[in-house]
């Protein structure tokens, strides 16, 4: 039939590794989709979701039959169960976490107490812990029995009374006397983290220490698991781009091929709160009515000067949104920059007035004009640096994050001041 | 004296690790950076100078006397040597070089063959590799004697003509048999990437696989080094910051502090480019000079017609570029995509007409300028649907990063778009 998949498609798809399978299935209209699910194995079928972006599983998840998806959950591993935790129906989350051993079922109540954003909720419970209390030589037989996991080039240590004491790297095992107690191995600057550490503090941290993985214990001092290199270099991935995404007002789950009314409507929220903003801006040109009707030069040049206020003050924002980031801006040095960049804005607005002004002139061969929108050039670039140090400042004050909204409230601004700006000095001089 | 730094700062200053002391050097002002530079240590510098963005190293280095900056070039590290290489003098560089092992020395010149983000010319050469001839226990003794660098996981094997032969994991040396072979060991799957790659597969590719450390061959199949998951963490954060930067036309390396005239100049090229375009604008709203002479209403609307359509059209531009970024959105599936976001540009379309015509309408008392401005709101949500799927595809084939010139791009489109059909169709109906 013609909608249905050749053998050799299926085939190709079987042998694919959950994470292409995954992307494999967002880039695929829903008919497709479901095809290609059809195919995933039930074992396979949790891998391939936890992988996948949060609208698009909800869809597959929504699809799937009752006995398909009791098959699935019962199923997943427990870092899976989180993950999925709120997408599947609550009954078979507490089926699954009973028939798990009481580590697993350990670990899942342990992440589930933390945010997404937390360390805690981000942990691999599959790591090498090992009592502080023994040898070198017995530790090495230990391994010797256990399958080691992946990423692991640290061992964590427990003291008797269950707390973490410490870690070895796994290479000082090779230069230890066999008799070596393990704890006289202990790494002096000790790599762990708390389970209520910020995600992205860590990314920071990681960067800065040097082993592939990093303990993370809570307020008691038990140690409840280890964060991989990997794991973290996911979240740093999927922050970024959760990040370009929210500038446009769009959630970081969305779906390239989500419903047309689900995404209008997701949309349509970002739409009205832009509206608010551009009624304003019309406000503004409205108070000048009477001085538009006289001179619809003005009319003509108005984008001129707000879009150059616009892109002038976004380039302000966004430095002082990246020095907030990485901790060069401050209260303490706001007031340098803040200094600079009115200066940039004031260098900048001179040539572009004189430009733009030169060309408005001879445009409408009127020097007048030429001088007011110059002027209007020169007023909107000083305040686009000042609302470009400022706002960001306000806003992480008010801790909101200055990347997310700060665009749109600087936009506001530079467009009322510089319509207001350049129609006011035109009612001033040209009418 | 005033300006000077307290004993106690000093002494907090020299404690700090090179990455903190980078940070805080780029949170200065030039004045109080020159004195904290002062006080790190000859041997420290080129660790500092490695963690900067490259305007504030550049100025450090400027400032430096010339006997001072011999004697940091001549204890440049290899990797230190390669990042700095167009910071320092010619004649510095080739002296460091020489005065290197000759391991080190095809270290550099095996880095400098490579582009910045090619995973060549981020290679750590400080690894371990191993002729594939050895026995495990042969393996186990070199170990002992050895220091092991951070972040292995992965022991490199070496033919006898000097090739790459495949990789051991760290781990399954100790669950082997004294007298296994080496190379038995060996990794199915084999780790290695190649040196021409790109960072940002890597970076994908490294989140799928499962070790601490990638191996890096050349077209001839020599192991060049190793790159390790925390290089691969620093350069996607890198890149993230640097990708918002360059979406205001600003270079990932400008300082908070860079001097007002260099400033100035740099965004004075990205002012000039949105010059262009917004020109493009008004010489669109003068085509209906005419009609606006008649309707002030019209200006006083306009620049709600276009801010709606450049908010439309960047939502989907948005989505398109982050599926071209995952793989998801390709030629084979873009007109399924196309239709999608042109129905959901159709439905907010049809719902922001409706409620700006009526707002519009009621404002002037003119039920026609309520028509006029639907009619245009929708065209313009319908056209930057378009764009925003249009716009990055073809930017993708003509291998221009759609993330850096597509925003421009398409709100020229949108304001273009929608000054056109809102005044020409308020000439149509209005006059």
């Amino acid at each position: 039939e013609d909608g249905q998949l050749s053998e050799a498609t299926r085939a190709a798809i079987l042998e694919l590794p959950s994470e292409a399978i995954a992307a494999l299935l967002e880039s695929l209209p829903v008919n497709s989709r479901l095809q290609v699910w059809a195919l995933v194995s039930d074992d396979e079928r949790g891998d391939v979701l936890f992988e996948m972006h949060d609208d698009a599983r909800r869809h597959l998840i929504g699809e799937m039959e009752e006995a398909d998806l009791r098959t699935m959950a019962a199923r997943l591993s427990p870092q899976e169960l989180v993950e999925l935790n709120e997408l599947i129906p609550e009954k078979l989350y507490s089926r699954r976490l009973k028939l798990m051993s009481i580590k697993e079922q350990t670990a899942v109540n342990t992440a589930m107490r933390f945010d997404d954003d937390q360390v805690g909720r981000n942990i691999d419970s599959d790591f090498i812990s090992i009592s502080e209390n023994l040898t070198a030589q017995q530790v090495m037989r230990l391994l010797r029995q256990w399958q080691i996991p992946s990423n692991t080039d640290l061992l964590c240590l427990v003291s008797e009374d269950g707390l973490y004491a410490g870690s070895v790297q796994l290479t000082d095992l090779f230069n230890a006397h066999p008799q070596q107690q393990i704890n006289e191995l202990k790494l002096e600057e000790d790599p762990a983290v708390g389970a209520e550490m910020h995600m992205s503090d860590l990314a920071d941290h990681s960067y800065q220490n040097h082993y592939a993985m990093t303990p993370v214990v809570d307020d008691a001092g038990h140690l409840l698991g280890r964060i991989t290199s990997q794991d973290i270099l996911g979240w740093v991935q999927d922050e970024a781009e959760s990040q370009l995404l929210q500038q446009a007002g769009l959630s970081e789950d969305e779906d390239l091929f989500a419903p047309v009314k689900r995404s209008a409507k997701r949309r349509a929220v970002w739409l009205g709160i832009n509206l608010c903003t551009a009624l304003l801006a019309s406000w503004t040109i409205g108070l000048f009515e009477a001085t538009l009707e006289q001179v619809v030069a003005l009319a003509i040049l108005m984008p001129i000067v707000a879009s150059m206020g616009g892109i002038a003050g976004s380039q302000t924002l966004t430095l002082a949104i990246r020095g907030l980031a990485l901790g060069h801006l401050s209260s303490s040095n706001a007031n340098i920059i803040f200094r600079k960049e009115i200066l940039v804005g004031l260098l900048n607005g001179i040539i572009w007035a004189l430009v733009i002004g030169t060309m408005a002139g001879l445009w409408f061969a009127k020097p007048a004009i030429g001088f007011v929108i110059g002027a209007a050039i020169l007023v909107n670039l000083i305040f686009a640096a000042v609302s470009g140090v400022i706002i960001p400042l306000i806003l992480d004050k008010l801790k909101i994050d200055p990347a997310l909204s700060g665009a749109v409230i600087l936009t506001t601004v530079t467009d009322v001041v510089g319509f207001f700006a350049f129609l006011g000095l035109g009612s001033l001089f040209l009418v």
